[in-house]
Order: structure tokens, then sequence, then C-alpha cells
């Protein structure tokens, strides 16, 4: 859990036992996660990480995940890519020359995105992609390639490839946290985690290796995320799996749509277990994936930059979809809110303010408000809090889990979202940097 | 420009003077600002702030501006509100109960947003009505009212009756300055200033007094504002008047649609100048009241809370002007933008990430990015900044006015927004407030 991937933040704890995680059945957590292989766990993976010379630092800087040789030739995948209308050039090459249905191995870079680069980049990807590609003995197409850190400076590409080589020929078993290490930024902790899920055919493994922080605002969000399975899976089953755990977990952080021009989820089967899961099996196995990118988004909004808290956001009562999305987000993107928070202070005028702003020409006659179980607005006015209550509410905005229920009362639509506060550190982070 | 509104934070020195203001011809700036008696300069009004008992410092916290009784008969009016959902009582009363065509006076408190409060804060606001109205003999509807402070506290309407009456008693003329500070809040510096008009008809007066800080994003300002003319106008000029410079003025700085449960702009006339404008005198008097307000907008964004800097950022290039709006709010509200700009770190990079958010599922491959007048991005991708140009940039990301201009080659609508920085103060002022 030591910081080797960013500047010299105090370590703090992820939410490994959040209140917010729902665990479904039948699903065991290796523990400790810090110390667990990720996405290593799962049978039929290799992964490794190298020093390229990309970070001042000198810290590792790419990695390479890749399916066992053994395994390669039945390897299904699935991935989901940004909306970023400047989505970097390593997504272009992914959406374009890659089979995502049948990936064996990714290679990704911190300290440089590779992003409006235009076609130097686009070379440079895919040079990262060849040289790791050979060195794999696969064929390109079957590499995915990311990058995550400053956008818009230029990379060279032999320098990359070499790298890529490097990294390819890095790989190992048990290797998870190094490739993890290799793709940190300003992460204070890894996002690392293993589970082992119980069906009725036998055990199979997950785990998952992934960065992302600074999202504070949801709509800032850099993240890159590799999950890995050993369960025998078709690729169309693999997609609808990753693209159900996604809605799930991601996007109730990242909120639709607004996302950075790097964010990348991969999801890669080695078959290596021999359990082909199937009925209530796949039902559990797609459970048991959203709880594990759940529990990494919630890592990831625990490591906001300079956020202390996670808040529960309940938006109720909407008349759409859309429109419950459009007032979380409103609230959850409040610099008024988040500050509010991070101060621990119940000042729910902000809340209502910033729900109202994203409900303008409305009237709202039967809004509710709960902050931390306590109800301060009824019938869209305030309510008599007691004594009593007001403690309550008080003691419970110091913890690190707050709960805020927004009902509209306009319908039965409604959505969840888990957002960051916001504090000094995040303005030292941010307004310190250069470029 | 004493702080005599809100906590103690330094006092900084208003763009008086901005690059950003294009004044029109045959208008002149009636200086000092801050000296000027803002809405009382034009001939015809009284104004007078009091201390009614609502501020734990004891300051003013009421005030009343008002057409002098000779003028009343004439006089004309005009108003815009927020289209906020959570609308306060105040704002309720002046729709519902108003005639907002020939309002004749406004009372208005500071730190209490009567927001949030349902039927009790409705009845508050309609004692302060009916008392300043009875104080001033005319009758209650010809007088707004408005609040702004913290939401959902609800006030005593005896005790804010009583501060009207009050308020109403102390009007005078050259009140201006003393009603403005009544109104302020977090302001640190008063939002008031004074023009004169040269028509064909002989001079006429404008004049404004205003309130509004933590605006650090435009979604969450909360701002009152009282502009007055001596020129003799319909109330349905007025009101066209008024609906064309608020969108060329605080509409660039708050963004359609995203106010707070309590803005409020309002424009009186008394007529005592004799002078009615028509044909290019009026389009004069139009461009002389938006160049105006445009000047009071710039002020609140430069008193954003712990603001250094304002951005002017112009999208053009876009298909709609919808979808121009939505991406300079995301760039406008992106804190990691903020940051950077109060870091003054030329970080484009940021800028281009919150664009491409903005337009997602699209493609940009025209896009191009100014910063302070240097190209960094061109069709799509970095461009080569030669240090020369570099130099000059970083140079001009010190100063005060930074110029952005983001152009997605899409079609032919553009838009312009003004926006604060965000640094640490912010954090200081928002975390450390309490309810």
């Amino acid at each position: 859990m030591s910081n080797t991937g960013g500047p010299d933040h105090p370590v703090v704890v992820a939410p490994y036992d959040s209140r917010f995680l729902v665990v479904p059945e039948g699903l065991s957590l290796v523990e400790p996660p810090a110390g667990s292989p990720g996405a290593t766990f799962p049978g039929g993976f290799l992964a490794g990480g190298i020093v390229a010379g990309l970070k001042d630092s000198g810290g590792p800087d790419m990695g390479v995940l890749s399916v066992a040789p053994e395994w390669r030739s039945q390897a299904t995948s699935a991935a989901v890519f940004t909306s970023n209308a400047f989505a970097a050039a390593p997504i272009v090459l992914n959406r374009t020359e890659c089979d995502l249905d049948h990936l064996v191995a990714v290679v990704m870079n911190s300290a440089n995105a590779n992003a409006c680069t235009g076609a130097a980049g686009l070379a440079v990807a895919r040079a990262m992609q060849t040289a790791s590609a050979e060195a794999l003995d696969v064929p390109p197409r079957a590499v995915a390639v990311c990058s995550t850190g400053i956008i818009g400076v230029q990379l060279d590409a032999d320098f990359m490839a070499a790298g890529a080589r490097k990294a390819a020929a890095a790989i190992k078993p048990g290797g998870g946290p190094e490739f993890n290490r290799s793709i940190m930024t300003t992460d204070r902790f890894p996002k690392i985690c293993a589970y082992e899920v119980e069906t009725s055919a036998g055990m199979v493994r997950l785990g998952v290796c992934a960065k992302g922080a600074g999202m504070i605002s949801p709509a800032m969000a850099t993240m890159l995320c590799v999950a890995t399975t050993d369960a025998v899976l078709s690729s169309a089953e693999m997609q609808s799996l990753l693209a159900a755990a996604v809605a799930g977990s991601f996007n109730r952080v990242t909120v639709d749509g607004e996302m950075s021009t790097n964010d990348s989820v991969f999801f890669l089967s080695s078959g290596a277990s021999g359990v082909r899961p199937r009925g209530d099996d796949l039902s559990r196995l797609a459970g048991a994936l959203e709880a594990m990118l759940l529990r990494v988004a919630l890592m990831m909004v625990a490591d906001g930059e300079g956020a202390s808290k996670i808040m529960r956001l309940r938006v109720a009562g909407a008349e759409t979809a859309p429109s419950a999305i459009a007032v979380a987000r409103a609230v959850a993107n409040s610099p008024l809110v988040k500050t509010a928070m991070h101060g621990g202070d119940p000042n729910w005028g902000r809340i209502i303010s910033s729900a109202g702003a994203a409900m303008a020409g409305r009237s709202l006659p039967d809004a509710s408000l709960q902050l931390c179980g306590v109800t301060v607005v009824e019938s869209g006015s305030a309510c008599a809090v007691s004594d009593a209550d007001r403690a309550v509410m008080t003691e419970a905005m110091k913890q690190p889990e707050i709960d805020i229920t927004v009902y509209l009362g306009l319908g039965s639509e409604s959505t969840e979202l888990f957002f960051a506060d916001m504090g000094h550190e995040y303005i030292t982070i941010n307004a310190e940097y250069h470029t």
C-alpha cells in the first residue's frame, strides 16, 4: 500500500469494508485485498510492470497483462471505452485495430495519456501494440493499448516500443500488483482485489487491477481497469456481463457520458478453471463481477484528490431516469455541496439549491430530503428537526460514509450515485501541478 | 470599498477597467464607481439600509429602494427571476402577488434566504411587503421582496415586518450605497455603478446596486440586482430592455437555467428625466444597460469566493447554440480547469478533456484551442508551440484576465462565458462555513 505512483500524498485506507457494498451470496473476498494478486488471481494469467523511463520519479510506468500461452486459443474478452469526443490515440487504436472479443493481452503506460496527439500518437500506440505482440508471440490485433497521464505531449514510438517489449518480457504468475503499480498516477493506493465465486459446477475466480483518482468531480475521472476470470465464457457472455457490471459500478460514480479521454475497462477470460457457468451460476458470476467493480469504483472515490468521505446520493421520485441522473449529477458536482460535506456541516440548503437548479422551471411541492437518515425537508419545505435528531445528524456527518436521499415527488424513477467531498488537498494537488 | 457584509476576506479590487468590457459610444461612467450613488444616481429614487438584527455581526441587513413619491404614478418596471425549482418564498410572492410592470419599491434582506420555508415563509415575505408598503404609503402589489442568505431557516413575520418598516423610513436621496451594504453577504466589495447616457433628446441616467459572490461555479451564483433609470419608458420597453441586457450579462456568467433559489434582477424607471428615448436612442440605452449589467456581472465573477482571475471562454464552431453552451459550461464548471487557471499553469489538456466529455460520442477532427491567444491544438491534435509563444502564454497566464477559445469545427454557433478560478480560499470559506 505504499505510494509508488504519484506525488507525496498521505496513504489512506481504501474502503474495503464499505457499508455501501452488498456482497452477493457465495462470494468470497480473497484477503488481504492489497496483498492479493488482483487480476493474476484467476488461473491462466501473467502480468508484470517495468520502468520504461517516462516518470521523473524513476518509478514503474509500463505494464503488460496477458493470458498464459496455453489458454490463449480459447480466451475471450470484452471492453468498454470512454465516449469522450477527444478520445486518446490508444482508444482509437483499440476501437479500430483490435479484435475486442478475443484479446489475450493489454499493454499500458502511465505518465502520458497519448491524447490529442493525432496521427503521430496513433503511430505510437500501434508501435506499443506491435512490439508487445511480437514479444508475446501473438497477433497485434489481440493486444489492446492504454495510456494515462498528461494530455497533448507527443511520445517517441521507438522509446515506447522498447518499453512495451521490456514489459512483455517481465510477465509472470502473480504479477498483478507489479502491473498495477506501473499504471498508477496520482493514486494514493492500489485498486486491486480478487474474489472466489462458488458455482454449482465448481469454483471460479475473479480478479481486478485498476487505477483512478482525481475523480472529485465525477466528470473528471480518469480510470483504467482490467478484470479477469478463469471461467469459460463466450465473447457475447463476456460483453453482456461487463456492460451490466459497469452500469452498476463505474457508471454510478462517473455518471453516463462524462468520461475522460482515456477511460477503459477490460474483461479477459482465460477459461483455465474449465468451469462453464450457466443459468443461476452465470447470474451469480454477474453479481460477483458487479460487486468487484463497485468495490474498485468506491476505492477510486475514496482516493479522490483531497477526498476524506464518500457520499451515497439517492435521487428518487423523478419522472424520468435522465432527470434523476441530471439532479444527482448537479448535486454531486456542486463544489458548494462537496465543501459542506468536507467541513462536516449539515448545510442541506446547498443540496436543495443544486437539485432545484437541475429542475429549473418546475415546482416541487412534494419534495423531501434526508441527510444521514434524518428528514430535513418534507412537502417542499424545511421541517422541524428535534435536538436528538440534529445530534444524530451532526455525529453522522463526521463519519467517512454519508447518505443523502433527495425525493422529487414527481414520479417513480430513481438513481444512485457515489461522490467524494472536496478539501484543501484538492486545490494543492491541482493548482500546484505543473505541465 | 470596506468589507461590511461578510466574513473577513481581503478586499480585492473590482474589475472596473476590465478589458472584457466594451463601452458603447455616448456612455459616460460616473467615477469612482465605489463612491457613486449607484441605483440612486438617476433622478427620482430614494434608498436606505438599516440594521434589522439578522446578522450576528450587527451589520446592516435590510434595505428599501423606492421611486420618490412624486414620480410613482408614472413609474414602470420589469423583473427577471430564478427558474430554480425550489424558488424562495419572496420569488413566489413576487410572481403571484406583485404588479411587476408597475413596481415602485423593493424591500430586501440579507442573512436569510427565506427559501424552502413553505407557507410560513410566504407569510413572512408578505409581512415584509405589507409593512414596507404601509410605511411608503403605496399598495403592497407595487412592492417586490427579496431575501438572500441561509436556506431553510424560518423567520419571524413580526420581526421582519418591523425591519421592513424601519428600512422604508430610512430611504433618502443618494442612499444607494447604504441600501447596497444591507444586501451584501459574502461579498468582498459592493457591486455598484452608474452611467450617464447621451441621447438626442437629452441626458438620461442609469444606476445599479447588486450583491453576488460565491459564484465560483456558475451554477451556484446567488445574486440580487436592482437597476434604475430616469428615462421615460413603457413597461413593455422596460421588459424588453431588461431581457436583452440580462442575456448579454448575467446569463453569460451564470448560464441559462442554472440559478440559485433567490436570484432576482429588477429594473425600475422613475421617468424623472422627462426624456423619452426612441429609435436609435432606445438602442443606445439598451447597449448602456447591457454594458452596466455586464460590468456588475464581471464584478461578481471577480468576487467569486477565492477567485483571483476572470476567464473569458469562447466556444465556437458548434452545431447548435445549446451544444455550445453545454461545452462552455462543462469547461467553466470543471474544478480541474479552475484549479489549473488558479495555479497559472497552461494545462490545456484539462480544457480539452472537459470539452470532449460534453461532446460525448462525437469526434472532433477539426477542433482547435487557443489559450491566451496562442494556438495549442489544431485539427484535433496538439500542435508545436514555439518557445516565444510558450513564453507569451506563460506570462499571460499570470494576468488577472485570461482568454480561452475552443473551436469545435462542427458548425457556426458560438457562445461566450465568463468564469472564475478556484483556490484555497474557496475551500476555506465553504468548508468552514457552518449553519
